[in-house]
């Protein structure tokens, strides 16, 4: 975790980071040199950590809290900086716009969140809403006329449950104003109190074909980039998930006195059924799809050290990109534990907790995201995102395309999130690209 | 559960139990008629069971209760009415005590206890200790002379650690008496509030050689008589238990971004290891010996649904008759526990929660249970006792042999521990046999 901090010291070498338990960085070879203000977004990185930042280094700052305003506050001013128009949507949004040189044409937008989970990291998010006003930033530095209008919008409470793109992209209904978030604020009072209007959100704050793409860099919130040390990655598009709770249903009985025959283990079928699950992720995956099923929650009862289990109840989440695998692979799941509970002489009973399409980003996006990811850092891997974002709100309204950028050891949604700073600018710069081409396409 | 009052009902007939969901009764053939008192035993466990008796019908009445030490009185009173010579020893025990014709001899023991486990039902323990005074009282009835003097003993507080045969037997250490038991009170308190002496404890209250041996009948708390729709079983001696917790560290991760070969599954190593537990009990068990291995309780952290688990916490019980086996599957759990860890990128830690050696019955008692029990059932069943029970204490200073009686769908320590009637007088019948062999041998 501390290779951000070595990068950054005057005298660091390499010896030192080879000694790093970690992974060796060699830095992407390019011919570019960079066109972003390291020194500047480094800056307002640290400065927007600030609001919130925990005494374990991390950041604490749920949405719609005192400090969610202040952050917002600061980067309002930002965004003005960069002579970025800023206005708060009806839900709570904070959009920055520069206009184009052919009104006709409909804006790009770009941006992502400032809010964190309880006790998070100080990348999520804020890597892409800096990355963005950087890059508006860098246009203005510059004076670089582009044809479209671009916004930079900071999307509020994405954490809990992309509220300000799932405003914006299909309006929130009177059910998703009463839920309560991290802040304990009602969504209809938080958005009162960062300056929204909750009586207007009913509809899409912007219409089909509003706007021309949106377009969002993110940390990746996983291992996939780490493991070929590259710095940025193209985004395909979002996970469908089927999410399920499995109950398995046997007879508790003594551990000493029921011989192994006779007894109806019911977290034994859970085990044998979980590590099928895993099999099922291994054989629809392939070198250009991951799929994935994990059992995350596993509660058995009567949970006593003397007692085979007679109940035992799993959680199981699979995701995969494309919807048919994805009906496959739950088709197969429902297979593999129905057959281990026949083979345990227990019952198993299936119920839904949630689901979600898959969100394929566009293709063109993906074809331009791909030019400039390769272009500025040599490489360009393509790979699914496992979290949803806000990016996968729009994709039902408009063109959408995210790119992510190398996160340590895979980790997010905790103090130890980081990207090497070197890293962090290659992707900057290559987001900065991917404007260039969007706009100019 | 009903199949104790059906067979009590006089218009019982075989088109009402064979509708029954568990199994039909076939009552054992057998030439003898009942040499016991069916309606005093009958009204003797129910007379008891209002002691402590449940709203759902079972018994709570846990050692050191003022229903304990209702139902100890209304037990001393059972023994004076059958002859025995009532005192109470330093640990508590209650012991009746009938002469022998041979002043040379020493006594018979048999017995069990009382004390019931909170909400726990009205067959454990409770079978010996009525079964126990019957055997007495029909002596006593039939002016039968018996060489060896007989002791019936009530030992106090099994279900809290065998404590009163643990006295008798080895004797209580200060941290024996300074455990709280289920009553709230200490054991040293609680010795005191059942009239025993806690300072006259800390050695053994018999010495060895003071017994010619300890007989106990006790219920099964098991399935095996069930599904072999037998009675009476012989038990060959109480398992030795091996038990451990085991930790599995690998590295929590997000279900989405984690790919499954980069994954360090906590909980797929702990299930793999689970299942490879239940081979290992099967590959050791014989039809004549049998060998358990379970795991009752499982933690996964961090517990979340989108999460790999990067935490897996799993206990293991392990039980066998011979100590050489008992050894044997604890090293073959150690191997597939570190097998299962490497596999899955995580590492295994072992902690030992608690051990106890196999406890074998005495070989010639257990030829003379064999006996008994043919001769009344026509059959006879041996198998181990997975549970402990006081006899377990008594085994390294004298000759002991236990009985077990039928338990209904395998049940114990609930509301529905049950032995069909026509079966617990059987069995009861063999006791009385037992005892005769043993003091007359």
């Amino acid at each position: 975790m501390k290779i951000n901090s070595l990068l950054n010291r005057r005298d660091f070498n390499l010896t030192l980071l080879a000694a790093l338990p970690t992974i060796a960085l060699r830095l992407p070879q390019s011919g570019n040199s960079l066109r972003i203000d390291s020194q500047r977004i480094n800056s307002h990185l640290s400065e927007l950590a600030q609001f919130g930042k925990t005494a374990e280094g991390g950041t604490s700052r749920v949405a719609y809290s005192d400090l969610d305003l202040k952050a917002r506050e600061f980067v309002m001013k930002l965004m003005r900086d960069a002579k970025l128009e800023v206005t708060v949507d009806a839900a709570g949004n904070i959009v920055g716009r520069r206009t184009g040189t052919d009104q006709s044409l409909k804006p790009l937008m770009i941006g992502s969140h400032i809010d964190s989970v309880p006790d998070g990291g100080s990348y999520d998010g804020q890597v892409g809403s800096m990355g963005a006003i950087e890059v508006a930033q860098t246009l203005a530095d510059r004076n670089v006329k582009l044809r479209h209008p671009l916004e930079v919008v900071i999307f509020q409470n994405e954490e809990g449950g992309t509220v300000g793109s799932a405003a914006m992209a299909r309006g929130l209904t009177e059910k998703d104003l009463s839920v309560v978030s991290n802040s304990k604020k009602t969504i209809r009072e938080g958005i009162k109190f960062i300056g929204g209007d909750p009586d207007q959100v009913s509809r899409p704050l912007r219409k089909k074909g509003d706007l021309v793409a949106y377009v969002e860099l993110h940390i990746e919130q996983g291992p996939v980039l780490e493991s070929m040390n590259r710095p940025t990655g193209v985004v395909q598009g979002t996970f469908g998930v089927e999410r399920h709770l499995l109950r398995f249903v046997g007879q508790a009985a003594h551990s000493g006195s029921t011989p192994i025959p006779m007894r109806r283990d019911a977290f034994l079928a859970a085990a044998e059924s979980a590590l099928g699950f895993r099999e099922i992720a291994r054989k629809y995956t392939t070198p250009t799809a991951r799929v994935v099923c994990t059992v995350g929650t596993i509660k058995a009862e009567p949970g006593i050290v003397t007692a085979v289990p007679g109940v035992c109840e799993i959680s199981l989440d699979q995701r995969a990109l494309d919807a048919k695998v994805l009906e496959q692979i739950l088709a197969d799941a429902r297979q593999v534990s129905s057959r281990a509970a026949t083979e345990n002489n227990v019952t198993v009973e299936w119920k839904k907790i949630w689901s979600i399409d898959p969100r394929p980003f566009d293709p063109k996006l993906i074809a331009l995201c791909t030019e400039a990811v390769q272009e500025v850092t040599g490489d360009a891997p393509q790979l699914p995102s496992g979290p949803l974002h806000d990016a996968a709100e729009m994709v039902p309204y408009m063109p959408v395309v995210m790119m992510f950028a190398y996160s340590s050891n895979g980790l997010s949604h905790c103090k130890e999130e980081d990207t090497p700073e070197a890293y962090l600018l290659k992707t900057i710069e290559a987001f900065l690209k991917l404007v260039e081409k969007v706009v100019t396409a």
